[in-house]
């Protein structure tokens, strides 16, 4: 499409595909989308080798990179001895309910982020990345750093950020961003409180001629095109990947996203701390639920419930596990490819402007 | 425009504006819209009043009403001296807090519709709503039995209901509902949980071609523009009117709603025992604080703060008043009129409509 955002990053079709999965990145990429990486729990050693995969299998396409930039703020994980017994009693009592054992893999390093989650250790991940040949490095939290920010202009690198208010968007065109990504209440994973219909206008009035990405409700070309008319140059996609054959979740998570309504969902924070939007689950529940604690701030939330995510992924206990992912979920009721979901919803994309069209000649 | 809603209610615009003011709805309507007023607090001889001068203001321009048919699930009001002595004490400590002085008018049939919250009310206002040549009936809570939705039929009125998901749609659909008002989390008043952009296109897929109205998070041409794309036949807003110069909203209200942004509201059930989207003020935090006691049910919660509610309107009493108000109040940044916002919005709903149709072209 002739579209600044399209034309800029070499791209036919803005539509952009958040996935922590490098084969769902290289197939949205591939089918003339842009697939950017989520990076959490890599290592930089690990990051080379799935940014080098992702570049063959791009054949020359572009691709992106999404990590954060945790500010100060972030406490510092603690030694799990540490924890507050509340908290760790309220989780021992659910590992006794859903009859979690302990994890086979204990490499807490390796199973979660909290130790990582530092500004150095993004920077490296940033670093490896800028090497990687992606085009566009966004941010999820946070901003670059100007060493980080400097290396991706000088060699054509676009800077983007996720933002959840206009006060944030704001914040972050003052940090020198090239694109916004707004990014609504009914999105998967951490949210703010505006929903997508009110936030990306908004964004778009503070973006001053910045291209501004629609993210939170779009599974359909409907959406997509509610998306351009509200002022969006483009559409971030995170859930509708989550149930593809390329997709690596858990198959019988997979069968409960396909099975889910838009009902389905709450925004909790016993996932990370913050709130997050995530598929309803037993486990869920029970933290949202009357007498459940308060869950611990960033990272250590994470720190606490770490090894019953781990057992649960291991051993598949559909009441524990559970997934981040928006309202849209309850439009994703069959498996599609990636290619074949770019293709639909552009076609969609089509048929919806026309009918906006017609109306305007009626 | 040539669109069924707008062919089969005689309008000129599918743009539909929800007021509890008469004046409101008299302009809406003689712009081209919709007018629909919200029957609240009305007797039955008040209702008329009001529908005859909005008949003689709207020169022949159809209009409509909105009310509630409560289900037996809503309790009957109680004595005041039954309400839950947790909860009363609260209220006294805020009162108390807030310096609320007792109310000068203590009519609480008059001022609280607890009393009304009956079938046997809301079908005699239906009834006297059809006897003022309304064109749309709509439930914003459950549906007309089966005699007023007969009596609305016979003379060629149409019957609309607000639904907040596609399980609430199609339980309209079965009831013979005409029109589904699709209201997403984003509206301000009683909310469910699912946003619009996720809501909507869910709401049209199930409504087998009856026209579906958005509602939620639109106060610009942009907005509409995106509601049509996601399926919808027409807009209805409520937000909006509060800051004409034809709403009766009080003055200090009005001018904080123009300078609150998307951030300032909140959803609390402190208002009527019912999840609502609210103004945040000083009075609403502290009902959704720690330590605060859960609200009361429907109608009980009500009733609860009925008195202080009043007296905060007599006396102006900032840090109290409050109002239903969307997400969009942070869009409403200079009072316009009625007439005003109309054919802003048309305007602005074909600029957008083009500049997706230029997308097509591109």
């Amino acid at each position: 499409m002739n579209i600044d955002v399209c034309n800029d990053l070499g791209i036919e079709y803005p539509l952009f595909a958040f996935s922590h999965c490098r084969d769902v990145v290289a197939a949205v990429s591939r089918a003339g989308g842009m697939g950017v990486l989520g990076v959490s729990r890599h290592s930089a050693a690990e990051l080379a080798v799935d940014l080098a995969w992702i570049k063959t299998e791009c054949r020359g396409r572009p691709f992106g990179v999404d990590l954060i930039f945790p500010s100060t703020a972030v406490p510092p994980a603690v030694d799990d001895t540490a924890l507050p017994a509340e908290q760790v009693r309220f989780v021992r009592e659910l590992v006794g309910r859903f009859e979690v054992p302990p994890p086979a893999d204990t490499d807490s390093a390796r199973l979660y982020s909290a130790h990582k989650l530092t500004t150095d250790n993004f920077v490296e991940l940033a670093e490896v990345s800028l090497a990687a040949d992606i085009s566009l490095l966004v941010s999820a939290l946070g901003s670059p750093p100007a060493s980080v920010a400097q290396a991706a202009r000088s060699q054509g690198v676009r800077l983007g950020a996720l933002v959840g208010s206009p006060r944030h968007a704001e914040k972050q065109v003052e940090a020198g961003m090239d694109i916004l990504i707004a990014q609504g209440h009914e999105a998967g994973g951490h949210v703010g409180k505006i929903s997508s219909m009110v936030l990306v206008p908004q964004v778009v009035d503070v973006a001053g001629g910045r291209p501004v990405l629609a993210a939170g409700g779009i599974a359909d070309g409907r959406q997509m095109a509610a998306a351009m008319a509200l002022g969006a140059q483009g559409v971030w996609l995170g859930s509708v990947w989550l149930t593809t054959p390329e997709s690596d979740l858990q198959p019988g998570l997979v069968r409960r996203l396909l099975a889910a309504t838009s009902a389905d969902t709450v925004v909790s924070r016993s996932y990370s701390g913050k709130p997050a939007r995530l598929l309803r689950t037993p486990w869920v529940d029970a933290w949202e639920g009357r007498g459940a604690p308060a869950a611990l701030p960033t990272p250590l939330q994470g720190q606490l419930v770490r090894d019953a995510m781990t057992s649960a992924v291991e051993h598949g206990i559909d009441d524990v596990l559970g997934t981040p992912v928006g309202q849209v979920v309850g439009m994703m009721n069959r498996q599609e490819t990636c290619a074949g979901i770019v293709n639909r919803i552009m076609a969609e994309f089509v048929d919806a402007g026309e009918r906006v069209a017609g109306l305007l000649s009626a």
